[in-house]
């Protein structure tokens, strides 16, 4: 055989956290920037982190190119991949970009193991540094704008609420299902649904895997699914995207709809407390608060909550919004003020929505059918979640489907799964961009979506 | 406020494998099956984990419908939701699909949460235990069909998969990142790829986050992906899906492909480990024995691979296959078999593709350039996963574009990326439902994906 892979030399990657002074370290990472100085100067490294400062002296460190030919610390081009060779110095650094503040590293050698072609995007200091520069630049050139504390920060927090979702659902006994994103019907209704055409036929991208998981429910009790959802919605606004990653949850065997509210709220505070704890850097480089969660959450039902406002706020609403159908906005960042203030909570229920307006699948109210058992999460002035219980028996499908123009054979599987038996059960989906912009106050949702999808915007 | 949810009383589900004999118990779930016998009975009940068997005793155990009526064991329906109170004993169970096969319940009292409006499909019992029931019947009713042993144990071995990969990369410094799906253009080129329309203009659904990992290690130096990919392929085999889970990895500073075959092993090695100890129940049940991946895994060239099969199995094979560009399906089960027979190894590496034959991306081998530093991995018969060594200079994919008539334009976003710089690099893509049918040994790849695509299905 020519070669052979051993498997027990894999090494991890040690965290800069870990380094104490006094260590002989090797380690490798991007140039963000350099700094020249009389006697040498600095190179601050990026690793995934955060940066770590590098220190240079003429009379001491080799600095060679690709071709391992001698250069200065001059010619060392922003956003090469370096290598370097030094020992641990005990510091006290004050960049808050620093993955470790009480250290830096005296090079003794750089080696450059490639170097970029140019830097003229880079060079434009605005990219990386500079917090004006236009939203649409940065998304244009994300692919490389993407290369600096702020965002990797953004992400690092991103990933970290995924792996706390998924972690705290696995332990409640919830099982990942992956469904299909091609259906051959959308589950949330309107028209506000991409087709496209699939071997002759026409489909659509899933809005929401809100019937796979109702079914995965008949199978293994309680699911969970990560994935993109797609909305074809025309909206170009700070608070929509056309395709966005949507953290779905349904469970059966639910008393009512207090259980997932009960359910979501424990999640919730297991992410807070995990972001917390891991993402303490993240945290303070963002400036950013994560929301309050009280031992205690507030639940208003929505006619309940039009009249707290109407006692509360009147002065500071546009209209009286008794009887409508839903939160205007201004309501859903008054009701969150309330909240905190009465509350102290950052996170608001709110319940009994009418049943016009929500979809199909919630089950009606018993005491009034024109409500229903659903409610939405707002968490600091927005809306981040839709939950409640569903219908699980067929016959109830069918009649309000027909009372609403539907037409029950084009749902044949999606009925079949509640002919042959379903618990009561109920979930909600959690949209991942809105819980990190509300987490680290970040209000424009394309800036926390990594590649954000716009009625403009497909690349990159 | 109407009412509140108090975070403290979330109840964590009970595995049964903790149930004791002598605890009283309330539990919750679907009737799988059920049995009438002169004293009472028993039902069979369905949970996550397994099912679990509750034994009636006429005299002693209350049975009650939906509306609280007195009902014989007779009248429960398969498929109904219950709830069962009522006393663990020990027992000794053989049924395999049993959760805990020490204990069963005597039940005193069952009553009846949701029962199905008819039973009609679940009364075929061709459905739910038959193996011989045909998959175009399964996967059309699939909604229905999931609820038996069998697929609720592939599943949920899926599902640990999935955990142990993030888990492994996590620990390992990899960021999870989230990249879209509507895309602008094909990461791998063809004809095979779904078009739509969005907003006027003609975009793709992506058939790999190929470009967005690699745009990910500028940033992150590690990341992975768990995501959907499509393929247009009007191939309607056991081995295609039009809309497949693909798990991604991508990783910076390597100095070789060696690195990433490395990880690969290591990563396989932790899957495979973690599905032994977490899934030892589901394997039993389906009789599935895990590759076996020893400390030393083989590599072998593409050349070399020619050569040693029609030096050991010239007799076994069709034609003579040196010189092709790739391996021919018998090859795959062949150089497995001969991995196996001298490596005792489950897997083997084929290296150094020809680049005719590799995507744009693939880095030629500067020894022999109409070859690559590319690889696949195969796994008991079938490749698993593709991966190697990426050009990370912008020249280098200019010069390889033109030579192959693509047009660098057409690619400005991602050529944008190496301009400004980025380490060597690689990676690998592992199909999630080619995993985990070889870790079955179930070969019809539709039977392991929840809700398959194929050219003629969409639905459920």
């Amino acid at each position: 055989m020519a070669s052979k892979i051993e498997l027990k030399s894999l090494v991890k990657p040690r965290s800069l956290k870990t380094f104490t002074p006094g260590e002989t370290v090797q380690l490798q990472g991007m140039v963000f920037n350099t700094r020249v100085t009389k006697w040498g100067g600095f190179i601050l490294l990026r690793k995934p982190e955060g940066v770590v400062q590098i220190v240079i002296q003429n009379d001491k460190t080799v600095i060679t190119d690709e071709k391992g030919e001698a250069i200065t610390l001059n010619a060392l081009s922003r956003e090469s991949a370096i290598a370097v060779d030094g020992v641990v110095n005990a510091s006290n650094i004050k960049d808050p970009a620093s993955a470790n503040n009480q250290i830096e590293i005296a090079a003794d050698a750089i080696r450059v193991i490639s170097a970029p072609s140019t830097t003229d995007l880079i060079d434009q200091n605005s990219i990386q540094f500079d917090p004006d520069t236009s939203l649409a630049f940065k998304l244009d050139h994300r692919q490389v704008t993407l290369r600096n504390p702020r965002d990797m920060a953004i992400f690092r927090v991103n990933a970290v609420i995924v792996k706390a979702f998924a972690e705290f659902l696995t332990a409640n006994g919830f099982t990942q299902i992956f469904s299909p994103k091609i259906v051959a019907e959308g589950a949330e209704g309107g028209a506000n649904v991409f087709s496209m055409d699939y071997f002759g036929k026409n489909v659509y991208l899933a809005q929401s895997p809100q019937f796979y998981k109702q079914i995965g429910v008949g199978v293994f009790e309680r699911v969970f699914e990560i994935a993109p959802a797609y909305r074809a919605e025309r909206h170009n606004t700070s608070r929509h995207l056309n395709e966005y990653i949507s953290l779905d949850v349904e469970m059966g065997f639910i008393k009512g709809q207090e259980d997932v509210m009960l359910l979501e709220s424990c999640l919730l505070e297991h992410i807070i407390r995990t972001v917390e704890s891991e993402c303490a850097h993240e945290l303070a480089f963002l400036k950013a608060e994560l929301p309050k969660m009280p031992h205690t959450i507030p639940v208003f039902r929505l006619s309940e909550t039009h009249e707290i406002l109407m006692q509360h706020y009147a002065d500071k609403m546009s209209m009286d919004h008794r009887g409508e159908p839903d939160l205007a906005p201004e309501e859903e960042v008054l009701i969150c003020d309330y909240a905190l203030k009465e509350f102290d909570s950052d996170f608001v229920f709110i319940t009994h929505f009418p049943s016009s307006h929500r979809a199909f699948y919630a089950m009606d109210d018993p005491d009034d059918p024109t409500l229903t058992i659903s409610y939405d999460l707002l968490m600091r002035g927005r809306e981040i979640t839709s939950g409640g219980q569903r219908i699980h028996k067929e016959e109830q499908y069918i009649e309000k489907m027909l009372k609403r123009g539907m037409h029950p054979e084009n749902f044949k599987f999606y009925l079949e799964t509640f002919r042959n038996g379903m618990p009561p059960h109920g979930g909600f989906a959690i949209g991942l961009e809105r819980i990190l912009s509300g987490f680290l106050g970040i209000p424009n949702i394309k800036e926390v979506s990594l590649f954000p999808r716009d009625i403009n915007r497909v690349a990159p």
